[in-house]
């Protein structure tokens, strides 16, 4: 349903891989309020056909960049609000990709270059992303910077592996670079740390949907899906939440503050 | 302005004290978005005058009720739905009070009288609000109910005394009934942590002024408004935060995760 | 196995009922480490036979207090510090009851006169102590007062209560009362958060075994038991931890920081 | 003053660079209390006169290894465990190096090949320490590793720079390590947030004192220091914290949980 929440602002898109993503989600929505956007990936996650689709749904240019390259990322945003007519109003940040999970590799046994990999990839790709905005003084006052996380940053999830450690780090740089955003540009920087989602790339972790029941059976509303999490996304682009800064926002029916549920504790009673 | 962004919801708005009231300012603002509300008090606190000219702004209807009384609620629950035409879609409670604080007894010298008469109109009046709203059955799935809290609850505020604990208690109410409401009736519950705000009530408090300095230079984008909490409470109760429970949601500029800015060091490194 | 940790020091604890009370086994390790103290129960909860052998064992006497009643508390101390020949160096608070748990009133029903009662024995208690200690200047520099919670006081065990309400409101005491002790009298207050365990007053809640199993299966290392919390107390009465205060600290063989164990996970899975 | 309370445990300390380190205070406090240990830091920190000093006076041996290679972890472990006479049951983990900050390179002006040493050196050295005990099952059952973090990994202090991003990883492989470590091995691990400390490293960050003064005056007890620390590091590595695990512990003097002391608040009251 579309309020006009967004209408005007301008902002780019990461991540948006396909239809289960919830970049792909935010970006149909954010298009229903009346933002604009560019969409950008990087070239080696793109999938052309399906990333065309979407931007011409939503009337969105594509910017290939890798988010780890600085010469890419300052193309994307020069070309960014050169589309779009204007500094930008709000990013997405999409992104994270462990090679020690892709590989099967455990926790206890870390090939450290794929670790580097995957924290340069998930988490310093948010810095980058920012300090290159910061730099060309890319964001309008009042804007907003999203990045989307798991909730593994606070606690353990085994299968999570080393995308907990990279979460925890990219969710310091929010807070980290959010107070210099906020305070020299009045832009706010946030996380959302969302329920785990059965999107493509969630897909890859072992024993996903056991533990996607479990995150279900545990919270109070059930999982947030990746539609309800680009309209909370909304809201947060919106000038309605302009004083929320440095915050880590849980996204998840609940799971964050459960203790224990009954459905889940029904397992260990009946038996 | 207005984005229908509340169209057809009905609520109830508990604690518009004067103009200066976060629940004055999300009245207006709930009106300006299509939603209609009654408003309420305690009869011993309400100033007539003022609330009959919110009320004529609005649209509402007042209901005089004293929030820790049970059949004062019952009374303010089935009246609100009658009037409404239906089941409610939203509560604000905005409540607190502490006799310690304006008797001037110190958290150290306690009359505990007095400390469970501010438990009781502070935290307990949340519960029996949720509860007398749980049985009535009077809430609508995806319903949304919001507390105003504070930090104090987290950490130390001296001269927060014992709203400090009545916060923490309130806090944990959200959660606690917010797992049952969330289960059985698909209603999630939430609290605002806003920042110290120059309301009529929070004038009581000792030094108030320094403290709203003190936290203003601490925040990365200064302190939150009582018109910037409205705005957000908007989205808590709109349909666009429905997998958002048990959250408490810090509204403060950033305060809640600063350790120190450079404002509030260069009182320290300049002498 | 003796270390001599508290040699000399002299101290209260309260809340020792039998043999698997968490008091209890403090008291027996805390004489094993040199430390004297006076043992205190309310009469109602006293069982004579029982705390009259623990007192034997460890050459305490006994002084039987309400701890929601302030001239109890006074005499209590009084006593205490003359028997002990001198100011105390630590106080473990153990007490916690909700009436409506034993009379099995859901959270949603709750009968206030009772949620009243539970507060004021789970929490307030601790109040009364600290500010009954404050006032007669009963503790040495570089005291430790503990009181024991539970982790339903950040998120949601649904049988747990209003006692996670009540511990809640007790760990928000330790900081606001430990921020006055701390700066004006050099003592440290903190709370440890312990493992579910089989105490005889635990044993009252639903379900408790299978509750016990869900929480050994989601730690790391296990359930703490009773033995091992005392061992902790040590570690926080000793002169080792001068600058701990105002924590809440976690002693559950890892659970606070659990999101899913494998042995919770391969329930979810095998099906 | 010795309890004995490490008699026949034997460990590694890694980062004691002179007599302010905090590395240093705790191995001459493990010493104190019949601890046995070899002493080690990378070739390129060690100050081999002052440490030389150490290891006499503590009855240990040093062996260098640079703890962000493996080769020289392995022969660490190796030479270390033979030496002892068998498993270890203590490791501490006192390292931590920003080339950003010692460049005087801002937050926002990152060079991320900087960044990537840093983050190598400060962080991930934990987990391939963690990692090559693990491999090589050097551990003893109930033994404790801790590292020492600062609180810039939870909230804004703008000076720290990327070693809040830093911390942030470490305490979160910390946890991640430590389930594995936990179930599989019955081995703790936990990191201690302590005060800013005026350590040799510390009094490179800029604006030092004045922070110090901050800290200090924001905390209920004062800032915690490097005796202390060393003090409370025994309490983790005895026989008296078996359960406590995946945990950042405060060592504070309460400053984590303070909003604002009245000191503080002074400053901006008498303006």
């Amino acid at each position: 349903m579309s309020y006009n929440l967004l209408k005007g602002k301008r902002g780019i898109i990461f991540g948006a891989l396909d239809e289960n993503s919830i970049a792909w989600k935010t970006a149909e929505k954010v298009h229903e309020q009346g933002g604009k956007f560019v969409l950008t990936n990087a070239p080696v996650a793109m999938r052309m056909g399906a990333i065309k689709e979407l931007a011409e749904k939503t009337g969105a240019e594509i910017i290939p960049a890798d988010a780890t390259n600085i010469e890419d990322l300052e193309n994307l945003i020069e070309k960014a609000t050169e589309i779009l007519g204007g500094k930008l109003d709000f990013v997405l940040h999409s992104i994270g990709m462990s090679v020690n999970v892709r590989k099967g590799k455990r926790y206890t046994d870390q090939n450290y270059d794929w670790t580097a990999k995957g924290w340069d990839v998930s988490a310093v790709s948010f810095h980058k992303t920012m300090q290159t905005l910061y730099k060309k003084d890319a964001m309008n006052e009042w804007g907003s910077i999203v990045a989307l996380t798991y909730m593994a940053a606070q606690r353990v999830f085994p299968d999570y592996n080393d995308m907990a450690d990279n979460k925890a780090y990219l969710e310091s740089i929010a807070r980290s670079f959010g107070y210099f955003f906020g305070t020299e540009k009045k832009v706010r920087v946030n996380t959302i740390s969302q329920s785990p989602t059965p999107t493509t790339a969630g897909q890859g972790v072992k024993g996903f949907d056991g533990f996607i029941k479990y995150a279900d059976e545990m919270s109070a509303l059930g999982n947030a899906t990746a539609d309800e999490c680009a309209d909370y996304t909304l809201t947060l682009f919106s000038d309605l939440t302009k004083k929320v800064t440095l915050q880590n926002l849980f996204h998840d029916g609940g799971f964050s503050n459960m203790g224990v549920s009954q459905k889940v504790m029904s397992r260990f009673i009946e038996e």
